[in-house]
């Protein structure tokens, strides 16, 4: 089922303004959650729409929050998210990072006691779209096993690393783990279909492609298995002692994944430089090289959220019926 | 065989300063050769010095330049290193980006022309020590193919971030490929035993634990595939565009991998917070989950580099015979 964008966002700013969003942050929030769809990021976009309905509900998200700053140096700047809407504070201090890299030609914002970002890539394509290099990151609650270990303990900690481009920005958005539960959950629903890659372990310790015995054993796999482990640990760490918030062991107590910390980094690009020339050559070069097989394709990140943008704009949002129902009938 | 730290340095300091190194210059780069075989990187350690004297008297590595100031804009600053030692100018950057983010919170430093900076934790330490967190970046040679490709098109462009800590920093040194060439060529030396884990593609286009195999393919493994070839990428393009420098292609093209490009950032941690305890929770809860099988350890990263320096230190550093000779008859 197909479902234009206008009525999409449309539908979910209904449901916001009857959850008493002001107009302007249901407006922001819709938006948002639309464009995750229509950039193909679904488990990010309205499949997750009503989990953050639910949050805002229990009162886990207070929509009335904005964020408050707490201390200010130079070029870095300390915020409170007041557990406001994830995706209205994450747009926040991406542009206050904006504003700080304008001035000192690089700043960075880190805030805590925010909620889910939902789909990290928005707020790169944000600072791209604005002329910005970006790096962020969030931390999360625990969802995998360090490495040497087989209880979660470590988040999988998202990282986003964005930049400017007249023909679309280069756009990472990278979890730290190799598939998402959500995906997983996805192969597990689709006869448990075996995964392209091992993405984790089963219960006798042995690297897998059953998603059913990885969602069992709860050991998902790191990127680069020892190298994952460290790099979510370092992230975490960065979040949390920039921001002055929650780690992701202080996440995980609370059982909710609420009060997460987050960080913006944004570099204003010299533009007396041929950046734009500079981009191309790499780019170019990095697809000059053999497919693996006739037909692969060698891609940039984010080279393929144009062209399923288009796709999702002329043809409709693809959308789970159910979801959707669900979503019409709040 | 056992070669005193002291030692071991005098000989490397011996070998620069015939090489017409200042005395100044020789006593750093000796230092950071000796002090990466003292932390157990033997392959950015002694093993690598007859390559970075090769180097020399080639005339690749320049041994009388020094970084000049090419732009700055508030809190970044673009440098060129002039082909200098890498050593040299990667100590130089981390020093300047320090000074930048003391001044404001947080500083950038891209500097372009350049060489290799041997063990990228180096300088991760080295701001560590003086009380800076820092992200750290260098491209290199091509020699991991992108996703979806066969031939090499990517570095595997090691990254770092440290973090200050009073019992031993916490220093995240990793290259984007799962092995690098160096330990492949380890195992392929050792009867080609088998690699714990897949590191790269045999011939016939499976994952393979297979060093040889791996070697003649040149399939070396980005780490969690897909998304470490989007986060090499990515990196170089920070590397080339900030620093106005070579990309990876650039470098590939020349054939010698010099004149590279390297990216630092420092960030000045706020005093206020309770840093140290906010990092000991983070530690302690990862190290309270079950570990693996009896006995595994779960470490964070650059845990194991203390215990490492101690025992080199009291044992004298475990060396390559040969290469320990080749360097004494220098």
């Amino acid at each position: 089922m197909h479902v234009p964008f206008e009525k999409l966002k449309a539908e979910f700013k209904r449901v916001l303004s009857e959850l008493a969003f002001t107009e302007g942050k249901a407006e922001i929030i819709a938006t948002v959650f639309a464009e995750n769809s229509r950039d193909g990021v679904y488990t990010h976009g309205l499949n997750r729409f009503p989990v953050f309905v639910r949050y805002v509900k229990d009162g886990l998200i207070n929509i009335n929050a904005d964020p408050v700053k707490l201390a200010a140096f130079g070029a870095i700047e300390r915020w409170d998210g007041n557990l406001g809407p994830g995706i209205l504070n994450a747009r926040f201090a991406m542009n206050r990072a904006m504003g700080l890299a304008a001035e000192n030609g690089i700043g960075c914002v880190a805030i805590k006691n925010t909620n889910h970002w939902m789909r990290g890539g928005t707020y790169g394509w944000q600072a791209a779209e604005a002329g910005f290099i970006s790096i962020s990151f969030t931390n999360t609650i625990a969802n995998l096993p360090p490495w040497g270990g087989i209880s979660p303990r470590l988040g999988n900690n998202p990282l986003v690393i964005a930049v400017p481009r007249t023909n679309g920005p280069v756009v990472l958005d990278m979890a730290i783990s190799q598939y998402a539960v959500g995906k997983l959950k996805q192969y597990e629903a689709n006869n448990n279909e075996a995964l392209p890659l091992p993405g984790g372990y089963d219960d006798e310790g042995k690297l897998s492609t059953d998603a059913a015995a990885i969602l069992k054993s709860q050991r998902l796999l790191p990127v680069g298995f020892w190298k994952g482990s460290g790099l979510s640990l370092v992230l975490d760490i960065l979040a949390t002692i920039l921001s002055g918030g929650n780690s992701t062991a202080e996440i995980t107590k609370s059982e909710h994944e609420t009060g997460i910390s987050q960080v913006f980094i944004c570099i204003r690009p010299d533009s007396d430089e041929q950046i734009e020339s500079l981009i191309e050559g790499i780019i170019e070069y990095t697809k000059t090289g053999l497919p693996e097989y006739e037909g692969a394709s060698i891609s940039y990140p984010g080279e393929g959220t144009l062209r399923t943008r288009e796709k999702n704009l002329r043809e409709g949002v693809p959308v789970d019926e159910g979801i959707w129902n669900e979503v019409v009938n709040m």
